[in-house]
């Protein structure tokens, strides 16, 4: 895997242990990323109004043209922790500054993991410490400080793209961790994007948010938003400048980038039994499209027959319903994987144990919802409610 | 129980077997209400785009000032139905209406269950004719009526009231069914007010909008709004005539029956280990106070904790923070039991043993969440999430 992948020019990465997590002392919970230049950064941050401190101290840096990367721990989101809190999380910006060494301001600070707790900042000196001597490029390097951000994850999730621009190469490399709040009072989906590109950061803030729109934000597992949602896009410049058409295919790398991210993110939902594909196409705008693709995809009631392999159409058709759209009956066509089984209103005539067995026998499957009232379309991802849901999100202790 | 109930004078009720659900040929699944005389009728009906026929018959026929009662089926929903549901429900309140005798506009009608069936026509004229002669006042006719009504409800819900208004008796006589979308594949929450009351069609009206607002509209069990929701209230003047403060303790007595089945439906969800109440307050508005409390009582990651009897300030502080409305969280404390776990943005010590204890040896269980915002509140009730929730809904087959 890590043979293929494309890693920008000009970024060093480095995963440590630092022990925030007290019965795995050894586990990588550190990681630090740096360019080797000033970088132009862009940042999109979650909307919940109790957000964590490390992303009111990042959203404030950017967008920025000297960016000079950014410190991650994980197994504790430094989320509600108060002035301490905020403190804590510009310390950790300053510490991984000293080690660079470059301006406090030039380091962004991320965090994810359990919510209401101080950090051990000892602790975590001491890790931007080992950190900071041990960034080195390559993949081996990424690959530590990918494993260094996962809380509930299963594997690590890295995507890559390259592009050639005026016959020069550009490379994007990100790396991603968790789904909305999947875990276990985990707070935290984290993504970065490392690209070599020469983009201006106002630039890079439009790519940033419309790559995040079609991707982060077109996936939910149970769709309570994070105090600590965070995706970082960074562009130092050691490749090409961009503009223009450049610009535009730059743009499609990074949004194909984070769109396989966000899918791996949906896959690795915790307790996950199916991953699900939801398109909805023929809205008057794209905007009423992801709107009743995110009431499906977070209905339990759909959740749930998905996950029981049941082709339970009504749910989904009324689910469509309450998304706060205006439509007719008629206007709504549903197939799941390839089974028609509403048809401009009307239910169809269709062999249950057929789309049950659909259901049963693919871990990945499809719904598909067709409206006739325009070209607004939107792809979502998410996940089955399962036991194994309800099991590892009630049995946690604090 | 049914000794203590406050029967409004000049209504009979029946409850019949009609053989809806082929397994159970004996089950009441038909019930029909009739009021003596032309009574005023007002209806609070589901949002949902997507709404059953019966839906959408009752709700051209009301507020009215002559209506004489309402047919109701259990098992078939008649949704998603087409024209031919549509002339199905008209033709049940048609059947209904030839047996008081009246005019078939004056029969409301109501179905609930599975989504997607055309109605036997045949059974349900028959079990119609059949529930005409069995029309009687009194509280065992009462019972079979809310029993015919049921789906996978456990037990009847009937919440009544008197008050005396200038020397003479008002009773209010509700029952009702169901929660939001609870059931394998059933919709509808249905609830039927019967008063002898003399209130006029548009006082009723606002009345009924009033009470659901309060009541109904502040339970929920998964979110799901279905395409069945009906509340119908009847008015029959067999009692004094309103205005003025007569009206305003009518409506309270109203508010209290609808809230009394909001909390029997809440407590009586399905797979549910615990009732929740949610109480916010010192918000701007009512209505921030609800969205709030509504965003929490929907959260998977709050009603596993409270499943799991984990004391989780962490999720439903975060569940407020994504509710849309603005805050700081330094304006927030929040309550479980009388435990303070959160005050003024700042996470407090506490006994998480205590905690977990008052979760998991309670049923009845409270989240109380404090804003420094203004005189907003709500109070909300929901269940929790539990494996059951999840067997009952994967596991039903079609």
């Amino acid at each position: 895997m890590s043979a293929d992948w494309h890693l920008a020019h000009g970024y060093r990465y480095a995963g440590v242990p630092c022990g925030l997590r007290p019965a795995e002392p050894d586990r990588l919970d550190l990681a630090l990323i740096v360019s080797d230049t000033p970088a132009s950064a862009a940042g999109v941050f979650t909307r919940n109004r109790v957000c964590a401190a490390p992303v009111r101290v990042s959203r404030d840096r950017v967008p920025t043209a000297r960016a000079r990367g950014v410190v991650v721990c994980s197994g504790n989101a430094n989320a509600c922790t108060g002035q301490r809190g905020l403190e804590d999380a510009r310390d950790m910006a300053l510490f991984a500054a000293g080690g660079v060494p470059c301006d406090p301001e030039q380091m962004l600070v991320c965090s994810t993991g359990v919510i209401g707790r101080h950090l051990p900042m000892a602790q975590i000196a001491e890790g931007i410490h080992r950190a900071s001597e041990a960034l080195e490029p390559g993949p081996s390097a990424l690959e530590r400080a990918a494993r260094a951000i996962l809380t509930t994850d299963t594997h690590i999730k890295v995507a890559t793209q390259a592009v050639t621009i005026g016959g020069r190469k550009v490379s994007v490399t990100g790396f991603a961790k968790g789904a909305a709040m999947i875990g276990p009072n985990m707070a935290t989906m984290l993504a970065f994007l490392l690209t070599d590109a020469a983009v201006g950061p106002d630039d890079l803030q439009t790519l940033a948010r419309r790559a995040a729109d079609g991707s982060f934000n077109c996936v939910s597992v149970e769709g309570h938003t994070s105090t600590n949602d965070t995706l970082l896009l960074f562009a130092n410049g050691a490749g090409p400048a961009l503009r223009g058409e450049g610009l535009v295919r730059f743009g499609a790398a990074v949004s194909a980038v984070c769109t396989d991210l966000a899918k791996a993110i949906a896959a690795d939902a915790e307790g996950a039994a199916h991953f699900v594909t939801i398109e909805v196409e023929g809205l008057r705008d794209d905007a009423e499209a992801k709107c009743v693709a995110k009431t499906v995809a977070d209905s339990a009631l759909v959740k749930t027959a998905i996950f029981g392999a049941d082709p339970n159409w009504g749910r989904i058709v009324s689910a469509a319903g309450y998304a706060g759209v205006e439509f007719e009956e008629e206007q709504l066509s549903l197939w799941v994987g390839d089974l028609l089984l509403y048809h401009s209103g009307t239910p169809q005539p269709f062999d249950a144990a057929t789309a049950s067995a659909y259901l049963r026998n693919n871990r990945e499957v499809s719904l598909r919802l067709r409206f006739t009232l325009g070209s607004g379309r939107c792809t979502f991802w998410t996940s089955d409610l399962t036991y194994d849901y309800v099991k590892l999100n009630a049995d946690y202790t604090t």
